[in-house]
């Protein structure tokens, strides 16, 4: 058991940050890339140190924990590429228009700055991806902003451990001191979240820690934004083409999805909405019960799956179709889960899932409309004779969930430009955000305008030669170009 | 006095509000755009109608408000023309990598899509620009939400007549019924604030009034975003090569900017740092007391600016250097407003300004470092003797205002695409967001990424074909292109 953080040794970390925050926000976009390369770097070259203290105390196997630091590190530089590449500080540069109506217009240059001084509150269930060298740090640093990360305590001796890799790579790589820090226990990620010189904050967790960090950090005497993820149940809607072109694939991958990592996915797929009828309750109980039992990632955690599956057998309408190894499969219909949708639409992470069985296309549209937000809602349906139902679906699945899946599963996130891992609340507090991808950056970054302010006191990537060459919009239009005025 | 709306109004008009959001979202953007082009005719059209009701009830003069419209609906244009272009809707698609490591990539297309009924709070200092009209609303509407607006109580029957004018352009142009809507009564703005139905909140008003309504919205049941921009101080710094190059005019500029529209701008300059030794107390002093005494927008208002003057005048080390016409100006050093910051850095809306006299560069910039959020922070400065100087205060105003200016005057926003209205908090709260410019449709969209989703069901701005030829993110390229996959 890794102690607390002492009082004093948060002060440090604070003023360290604090004093970090200005030397970053100065520094050239490239050279903050060459310090996130670095950590990148450098988590590759200690995987195998860190590794086996993962798989010691989260119980992940070795294959799924190396495959989370690849993801970090390809994480770290994708956001140094952009960086290099310039969009991620959506320059945009309007010159001066002594004829614009109703009045002249100023020469104005827009960039993206950094908040300040970051706090991380790590997640348990990727104690790389979304902990210490997790998405939330990777696009603080990439925005210019020093991170202090609060570890979970489901993998204390990792997040040191980590911390160190970065901390050493960061300061061989000549970073600002300051630029990265790590902090342990709940009340000291609290009173941390508390101080002035945080700026914001994320989070990825349970829905009760979520709502009350964010409920802090939203009325502190001076607010700040607060980025969490809380809980998603990830429904997945199949129709009956869907389920007559391959109903066995769908069996097999819907238990590979709700099971895989022990059911400790965000993006686990809670509930599976099938035809009535649909054949499949053998080989979804096989599949099921084939499961092999395995630890889950803390004590805390497999109390509240037991005591969650406890709460969600005693629901009337929900009847056990398998139990008893690694996972467990309920089942309902739609008008079941219409009459107690509070009970059965609170998340259990786990390995657990419901299958609800509609009896028509109503019921089925009902099932849909039965859900508030979600981090991801999934169709699987046959394009041709599917055309009329999908169209009349998508809009409503879009209305619900952060990302829309076809006949795919939800567990398992793209790092790239274009990804969404965000959703409307419960799924998250703040829908417009996303915690994966290269806009995550923008959570931690603000607009600055400069008017009509010399070309020599500018920064160097809103300058008219554009020194670097980056992306920026001019006048309207992207370009790389070089401004004259 | 217009009477509040009654509870089953506000019922109405929340229901027609939720009720237009699916069609709104399900709307072309082309489409989208030319109701909101129909908007801005019908507000020129009418502005023979509307100006005089301004003028009697805000006592603003005619060509100012004629002017506001003409913003106002250059504004809506504005966002019709990024609309059609595409931008607006940050279209981002990733083709399918099956080769990407550490796992293969799905194909992801992202877009934004409209939070849903936005309610925004009207203000009293422009009531066409900030208001009913203003771009709260515009960039809400382009964005693909409904909009119910909260009117100010300032100008009521402007208000409903504004509100008339739109409703009749956007229904006559065929946008869905509840695409607009306008309540009244201070209760009934926080009833709406609290309805389910609200899914995002605009307000521009005081530090006291924005405070309650934002803790409101991110305490509800489930939290909001809410874009307050609250109270801004606007220091402008001279240096003494400026002073030397152009004291007269940097004199006469204050003395325009502070009293220009009877001292109720957002970015009215509320303190002028002069190096000691200016030479331009009597120019100061006599341009104020020329400005000629002028109606405030209201009795609140005039009141409110009558206390704040009793308390400022109250103030030690704050000596009055000119009152009585229709503008006060106040004197002070630097040394003397760091020993009572609190006082006297509590923003007093009407025509008064605090000229504040440095002893020495260290002086200038500890008066700089007194500041927190600010909208804008000014520089007046001389390229070439200030060069060093001005790199050292830059970083130091752009830590802490959302627009920085050079040699100019901060009352005055150009709407453009580089714009910046927003800052660090207690200007706004939510400094990563604009309130002017492009950018501010971005507070009403949240992202949604659909994967692997077969072309025909995916919405056409997402489509391979591009059938709108939008602009578009392809691979982390900007185009107008077709995708192959």
């Amino acid at each position: 058991m890794t102690p607390d953080t002492t009082p004093a040794e948060l002060e440090q970390a604070l003023t360290d940050a604090a004093e970090a925050a200005a030397p970053l926000a100065a520094s050239a976009p490239a050279e903050r890339a060459g310090w996130i390369r670095a950590v990148a770097d450098a988590l590759d070259a200690a995987a195998d140190e860190l590794v086996p203290i993962g798989m010691r105390e989260t119980s992940l196997p070795e294959a799924r924990l190396r495959g989370e630091v690849a993801r970090s590190s390809g994480q770290l530089r994708m956001f140094a590429e952009v960086l290099e590449e310039g969009s991620l500080l959506e320059v945009v540069i309007d010159t001066a228009d002594p004829n614009a109506k109703p009045v002249p217009r100023p020469d104005l240059r827009r960039v993206l700055v950094p908040l300040g001084p970051v706090l991380v509150f790590a997640a348990s269930n990727f104690p790389f991806a979304f902990s210490v060298c997790g998405g939330d740090t990777a696009s603080a640093l990439a925005a210019g902003c020093p991170v202090v990360v609060k570890a979970h305590p489901g993998h204390p001796e990792l997040s040191v451990k980590t911390a160190e890799v970065m901390m050493e790579a960061l300061r061989t790589a000549g970073a600002p001191a300051g630029t990265f820090g790590l902090i342990q226990g709940y009340d000291v990620g609290v009173n941390a979240l508390k101080d002035p010189r945080i700026t914001a904050a994320g989070f990825t967790g349970s829905v009760p820690a979520g709502k009350a960090l964010h409920e802090i950090a939203v009325t502190r005497p001076e607010p700040i934004p607060f980025y969490g993820e809380l809980g998603s149940l990830n429904p997945v809607f199949v129709t009956q083409a869907a389920i007559d072109a391959r109903g066995k694939d769908i069996a097999s991958g819907y238990v590979a999805s709700y099971t895989l990592g022990v059911g400790q996915f965000c993006t686990k797929p809670g509930l599976l909405f099938l035809p009535a009828g649909h054949g499949l309750q053998e080989q979804l109980v096989e599949a099921t019960g084939g499961v092999a039992a395995a630890t889950m990632l803390n004590e805390r955690i497999a109390e509240g799956f037991a005591s969650g599956l406890d709460r969600l057998r005693k629901v009337d309408g929900l009847r056990v179709w398998s139990e008893g190894g690694g996972a467990t499969l309920l089942q309902t219909t739609v008008p079941e889960l219409l009459a107690r949708s509070d009970e059965i639409l609170e998340e259990c992470f786990g390995p657990v899932s419901i299958v609800v069985e509609y009896a028509s296309v109503d019921e089925l549209v009902a099932g849909v409309e039965a859900f508030g937000g979600n981090l991801t809602a999934t169709l699987h349906a046959e394009a041709e004779p599917d055309a009329e139902l999908a169209a009349r679906l998508l809009p409503l699945l879009t209305a619900r969930a952060g990302r829309v899946l076809w006949n795919g599963w939800p567990t398992g996130v793209a790092v790239s430009w274009a990804q969404h891992h965000g959703g409307p609340f419960p799924s998250t507090v703040g829908s417009i955000h996303t915690s994966v991808g290269v806009t995550a950056a923008r959570r931690f970054q603000r607009p600055v305008a400069y008017q009509d302010t010399p070309d020599a006191v500018l920064p160097a990537v809103l300058q008219d030669k554009n020194p670097a060459g980056i992306s920026r919009r001019v006048n309207g239009t992207i370009t790389t170009a070089e401004v004259s005025r």
